[in-house]
Parts: structure tokens; C-alpha cells; sequence
């Protein structure tokens, strides 16, 4: 994906040249830390594809791009906290390597600075940028809470769990992509086509993480398979499953949640889930999001960069393109 | 203090009209909670009374009162989770009353509210509204940052402690006065003349906090006498203490450290910060804040409602007036 790089490695330089204080070290060098972990920057490179279409100038892109990706990283930072996760992109977590009151506070300067650099773009977008953020940040954490109550839940619908997905990732992919239009001063119409197109590649997206954790191969997927089997979590298979389970399949569905032999219980439920056309299931509404985004990017005014667009989808999808 | 009370209708009307979801529900819950437990509301009225002396109009006014409230709110319930308060205003903590990561997030969309709310404000004061906004949000991290570093540092020095309470306590009432001054068009001096009289009363006030703690009238304060000096809490009055401290003083100052009969430690304590001088140094240091303060105002042009923000000076630092 060469044309990405060229994309990350200006993100990179943004993330890399951010002025942070020295002082309280407690408090920035946690972050820096946390900044240094890297990762994909693809939300940011959605804002400045999304601006190039529009035609959009590249420094004030590049302005709302870093501010979407150290929002990204603040909701990381609270969220690591929240599930209790020792590690993040194979290093320790912030409130693992120091305590959760330091990666609590990290966070929330995180997300000040965040809001700081979208302060910096020029001032008649202001009002729209602040806008959408502000709105995107907080059905951020209303998706991060729908997740934490389904752990406490029973049962979960696939709509329930859709729209949580759709708050906790998609928004925010909708976001960054619009507020590239919005500095491209685009129709109200295409900033909607945009935010949509983001929509639906989260979804795609997130239900093809639901899949791979199972059926992915583990060296493509860069992790041991069947970890949401382990943990009993709830992810659109498990929903599936239990709606299409009839009551001897719902008994064998509960078994296996308390079997400790790991490796049969991962073995067993992907072959039930197979087996039930859960994953057929699945697959098939991942395509579905994927189309829908398409034709939302379609509904957009044809050019070079919304294909570099159809490529970063595809890359996402892990498709050939 | 009638006219106080004025104005803090206009506030207490505007938090309980302030529309927030249903769901869900354990984001929005513990967030109202929270918010009805009230305060004084001091920062919003500084933002009303400081737009009014610079003839902003109330229905502006008010957006960014209320954004300041909710920040100050957002503050309050990670410094809880932070400083594992159980009680805030005699009511249970929110992390107290649910858990850890509920308070967190519900830290966090306050946080985001604050920032919509903002973004309501008229289009030509959102520029500098922000600025002001998020530079005082970084910093009071960095001050609650600087307070837990405290704890752990065997000494602080008197700087030190008042960078401290100026960044987590002087500049957010700066900053609410400053957004009355942008959207009464004030100039550059202006602004910084009435954010100094906040950065000063709120250093004069800190400081009478400190002291009323040890030498307050428990009927008046409303709380039990000696509450920091029970802790080992650095003050300034503990950090003037040691440093006017000869060797056998410093001595005692240590052993009453691990006394475990707490009212002759208050007791102890008292005698020797009045007779080290430190009760009468840190009076003085407050009155200079006050005097300070109130030399900032009168740089700006005499009115009617600069003097309502002296009485609320007065009020806040309990004068006569």
C-alpha cells in the first residue's frame, strides 16, 4: 500500500512534532509513551483522502487529521483502563506501566490537546469541525458504555449490538471523513454520502474483526485465534448463534461457555457456528455494509482520490484490489 | 448575598434544562447524579457577571457559563476517582455510588457536553472561546497532575505549591471571566486585566482554604477542623512551616507527623504554625492575592457590575462588604 505510507508518514511527522510540555513528566510522558506506540492511522488518513476529493488544502487537513487520531488514542488510553488490559500493540498499557490515575489524567489532557489542534484550523470551518467532533466523542463513549453493560447483559440483539459497534468504531471513521469535507467545502449532501461511506465501512469492518478472531488466519491476523470464544464474548457470531440455535445447539452453546479445555471449546463452536450459517451469516452482512459504502462513495462526483478511498476500504477488507 | 443568588438560578436552571439521552443509561445516569448534587456555581457566575461588565449579551453568556460549570463538574469526578474520595457535597462519589469506569466515562462525555455546549456559543467568539477554553482544561490537568506528584515528593516548595494551586484552581475562574470579557468584545488588555483578577482571587482563596482548614471555626467552615494536617497534606501552610523551622522544630513537625492522637496533633500543630509566624505569613500572602486581585479590576473602567464581582470577592474570601 505505497499510497498509504506516503499518507501515515505525514501523520506520523504531525504525531511525532506535536509540542508537548516537559513538565509534570507524570503527566506528558505517559502520552508520548502511548503516541509512540503507533498504529495503522488510518482515521487520520481518512480525513485527508475525504479533504483531497473535495479539494480541501493539505495544511488544514492536516490540522483536524492529528486532532481525530489523539482523540483515537485518548479513547485507547481510558478504554485500556476500563477493560483492564495489560497490553496495547504488544507494549504495556499506560495504567498498567504507570497506575490509572496518572493514564486517567493522560487521557483527559489527550483529549484537551486533541480539541486544541481542531482549534487551530481556519476559523469558518470552526464551528461545523467543533460540531461533528463534539458529537462524534460523545456516541463514543455511549458505544464504549452499550459494551460494557452487554458483558453484564444476558442477552443482546444483533441491532443492539450493531448500533453499539456503530457508536464505538463507525462514528468516528464518519467523522474523520467528513471533516475532510467539510474543509472542502462540500455540499451538506456530500459530507452525509461521506459520513456514510464511513459508517458502513466501520461495520464491515468490525464484523469482519467478529469473524477473523475465529475463522482468520492466525498469521494474517497477527494473533491467536478464537480469543472472543475464550473470553465468552459477545460479538455478532455468538448473537447469531444463539438465535439460530435450536434448544439442543443452546445447550451445547452453554456447555461450552464453562469448558476449560480451550482448544476443543474454540474447535467446537466454530464448527457450530458453521454449521448454524453463522458465519456464512455474517459474512454475507459484512459484504453488505461494504456494498452499501460503496454506493454511498459512488453518490460522490467520480475522481482519483475517492479510488484511493475504494483502496483503503479494500485494504481494510483485506481484499485484493 | 442576594444578587448572588440571581444568578445562580440562571445556572441551576440551565444544568437541569440541559438535555442529555436516556440512553444509555449508566452513561447518562451517574452524569445527572452528579449535576444535581449542585455547588455554588461561582464559575459560571464569573463568566455572567465579567460579560456583563464588558456589555455581552446573557443569551451568550450563558452557553459558555454553563460549559465551564460542566468542565469544573467533569474535574471534580476524575480528581474523585483519582483521590478515592467517597463523599463529594455529603453525597456518595460517583465511582463510589457505581464503579470506576463508569465514572471515568461519565467524566469523559461531561467532558465532551462541556465542549458542545461551547460550540453553541456565536460563530465570530468561537476561535477565541476555544483557545482560552481547552488552554485552561490542558492546565488544570497539570495541576491536578503536579498535586498527586506532591504526595509522593518528600518537599515542596512554596512556588511550587502556588503553581500548583494556580493551575488547578486560579485558572479555570480566569478563564470563565475571560470568555464573559471575549463576548462583550473586550480588548486584549481587557481580557487579561479581569483573567488576573481571577488567577489572583483564586490564589487568595485557595490560600484562606488552606488556613481555615486548621484555624476556621468549624460552625463556619462546615467541616471538621484539622482535616489536612490529620493527612500530612502539603499546604502551604506545612510547606511555610518547614521552611521557617529551626532543628528541634522540625523535629516535633516530624513526630507529630506519625502522632496518633489526632487532636493533639491539631492542637500541636496550631500552636507551633502561630508561633513559626506561619499563620500570620500565609494571612498576609492572602491578603496580597486579594489586594492583587483587586488592583486588576480597578485597572478596568468603573461600573455597576464590577463592583457585584468585588462582592463576590468578598463573599468568596468571607469579608464583610
Amino acid at each position: 500500500m505505497n499510497f498509504l505510507n506516503r499518507y501515515s508518514n505525514i501523520i506520523e511527522k504531525e504525531v511525532f512534532d506535536l509540542v508537548l510540555p516537559k513538565q509534570p513528566a507524570n503527566l506528558y510522558e505517559p502520552l508520548k509513551y502511548f503516541l509512540k506506540l503507533g498504529g495503522k492511522r488510518i482515521r487520520p488518513i481518512l480525513t485527508l483522502l475525504a479533504g483531497e476529493i473535495f479539494g480541501a488544502k493539505t495544511e488544514d487537513l492536516i490540522k483536524a487529521a492529528l486532532a481525530v487520531e489523539l482523540f483515537h488514542n485518548f479513547t485507547l488510553i481510558h478504554d485500556d483502563i476500563m477493560d483492564k488490559a495489560p497490553l496495547r500493540r504488544n507494549q504495556e498499557t499506560v495504567h498498567e506501566r504507570w497506575n490509572s490515575s496518572i493514564a486517567i489524567l493522560a487521557g483527559d489532557v489527550l483529549f484537551v490537546k486533541a480539541y486544541e489542534v481542531l482549534g487551530t484550523c481556519p476559523e469558518n470551518f470552526l464551528k461545523n469541525l467543533f460540531s461533528i467532533f463534539s458529537k462524534t466523542a460523545r456516541e463514543v463513549c455511549e458505544g464504549q458504555q452499550m459494551d460494557m453493560d452487554f458483558e453484564e447483559k444476558s442477552s443482546v440483539t444483533e441491532a443492539e449490538y450493531l448500533e453499539m459497534i456503530r457508536l464505538k468504531t463507525s462514528v468516528l471513521l464518519g467523522c474523520a471523513l467528513e471533516m475532510g469535507a467539510i474543509m472542502g467545502n462540500s455540499s451538506e449532501k456530500e459530507r452525509q454520502n461521506i459520513y456514510n461511506f464511513g459508517i458502513h465501512i466501520g461495520l464491515a469492518f468490525q464484523i469482519q474483526d467478529d469473524i477473523l478472531d475465529l475463522f482468520g488466519d492466525p498469521e494474517k491476523v497477527g494473533k491467536q485465534i478464537g480469543g472472543d470464544v475464550i473470553c465468552n464474548k459477545k460479538t455478532l457470531l455468538s448473537i447469531i448463534a444463539k438465535s439460530k440455535a435450536n434448544e439442543v445447539d443452546l445447550k451445547l452453546l452453554n456447555s461450552l461457555q464453562l469448558d476449560e479445555n480451550l482448544e476443543f471449546k474454540i474447535k467446537t463452536t466454530a464448527n457450530l457456528y458453521e454449521r448454524l450459517g453463522v458465519r456464512d451469516y455474517c459474512e454475507q452482512k459484512m459484504i453488505d455494509h461494504y456494498n452499501t459504502s460503496i454506493n454511498y462513495l459512488n453518490k460522490i462526483e467520480n475522481n482519483y482520490s475517492k479510488k484511493k478511498l475504494i483502496n483503503l476500504a479494500n485494504y481494510l477488507l483485506n481484499r485484493e484490489y
